[in-house]
């Protein structure tokens, strides 16, 4: 019998300034699995992104191309403060959102998705030490100050930088099965936090 | 007082096939704290590398440059499959690791440098799931089943994927005290591995 697969379309949205464990930490797991995803880096312009750490990576997708993605994961850095009042980012978040079966980020990528107001009504999470930023972005968001990651129906949000790898895991485990995801995390021996609502960070960075 | 700061330069291999969490795992954690650090993406041609997982990354800096770095970072990935046949790659590393003040790998990074002959009388570890071809590389390094890293005087070899992270956090603290590597982890919101013997993959993949 001939198993046909059609791989899952990740868009990852990249803007100057993005956190590179934000991106790279989630794409290692989807990416491991990569008989089932398929990696798309987009930006308002296809072009090299410089990192809020340095390294240059390339989006090969632009805002202009007609593409809706399956994944839609957004990341966050210091330049989610500037992507904030880009009106070009924000229509194109609520475009993939609206199609996107589901709506992923990480740290402070969801004070993104909060300002296109995509969230509005949704329980979400963000980064611990940029909290009251991140949240004023969206006074309609059900923000939670203590979770690793929140689930809501089909928006996933993590909490700060390393917490996107707990969260894709999370994902790859509801879409392809516990097995799966703990092949993935073994594999990048990656001591894997299954638990959403582990959160010591929300202690020490004074939120609870 | 004005205090001077001489950044340390940290130079990264990148070749086709490398892991995306063995390079940008590290380099988020030395990247924030960037005042201390100067990262540098470093192939055998600058040009755009193309990842194991699919992203591509610019190397800025190629093997022709007469540049030595402070820190030498090689990852891993399928790609060194075909890297230990490259006398080019194992001439640059030859003279890096000479040069360097820390030389350090993550996964089957170690299996090019024990190509390499860099590790040859050291101690090291490498990858759980490819411990026996990564290990067949150099018969004269002592390496270590079970371990999270290795430290061996300048040498600093990581076992798998994320294990890299716990390196780079073990050798942040070495450089600039605990506090500043314990503000990185809490900032990245990451439960830090302090304990270089702390592996259960070892047992998980049959080595132990």
């Amino acid at each position: 019998m001939t198993e046909i697969i059609t791989k899952k379309s990740i868009g990852v949205v990249l803007f100057p300034g993005f956190e590179l464990l934000d991106v790279f930490g989630p794409l290692e797991m989807f990416g491991t699995a990569s008989e089932y995803f398929n990696i798309c880096m987009v930006a308002e312009n296809s072009s090299l992104v410089e990192s809020k750490q340095g390294p240059k990576s390339l989006a090969e997708y632009s805002f202009e191309e007609p593409i809706t993605y399956d994944i839609l994961l957004v990341p966050g850095g210091e330049g989610t403060r500037r992507e904030v009042r880009n009106e070009s980012m924000l229509a194109w978040l609520r475009k993939q959102a609206a199609h996107a079966e589901y709506v992923t980020s990480v740290c402070t990528g969801s004070a993104l998705l909060a300002k296109a107001g995509v969230l509005d009504g949704i329980c979400a999470t963000t980064n611990k030490i940029a909290f009251d930023w991140a949240t004023s972005q969206g006074p309609e968001v059900i923000w939670k100050k203590q979770a690793r990651w929140v689930e809501d129906g089909k928006f996933f949000t993590s909490s700060g930088v390393s917490a996107g790898i707990d969260m894709s895991l999370a994902i790859i485990q509801k879409m392809l099965g516990q097995e799966t995801a703990e092949q993935i995390a073994i594999w990048a021996e990656y001591d894997w936090h299954r638990n959403a609502s582990w959160d010591p960070f929300a202690k020490l960075c004074g939120l609870v």
